[in-house]
């Protein structure tokens, strides 16, 4: 059976996001004054698995291994069933 | 009044996306065989206005003059009432 998968990848508390701080100061040279940017990837993608908890345990073992740096992401894992 | 923005940029259909051919790519040669790979941009932030419809307004004119290029992206804007 055919799955979506999506993970969303953020930076753990405390780790600098030079992305989000070079947003921040371009946003604030416009006069846009804002606070607290963070920014968080999703990789979505469909996978063929057996189960719902399958599909779950490879993306999670995609994202160990390939996906996201443990050390400094946070990644959360969905599994939707496909339209099939 | 304090708002949380949150901005979902994605790319427009039919345009390349470099970074989800390599990501499905390198799953790949990691034996894990995914399709319809697709990355999608979060970017969060907090801002005051006086009213949901102001923000919003504010937040689209930020994706409009910076965060975004409408040539390519498609963007969807959320905002959220503050915790105060």
């Amino acid at each position: 059976m055919k799955y979506r998968a999506e993970v969303m990848i953020s930076l753990k508390k405390g780790m600098l996001n030079p992305e989000a701080s070079t947003i921040q100061r371009a946003l604030a040279l416009l006069d846009y004054q804002v606070d607290e940017t963070a920014t968080i990837e999703i990789i979505k993608f469909s996978l063929k698995a057996k189960s719902t908890d399958e599909a779950r345990e490879q993306v999670d073992q995609m994202c160990q291994r390939l996906l996201c740096n443990p050390v400094i992401h946070n990644y959360q894992i969905n599994i939707n069933s496909g339209d099939e």
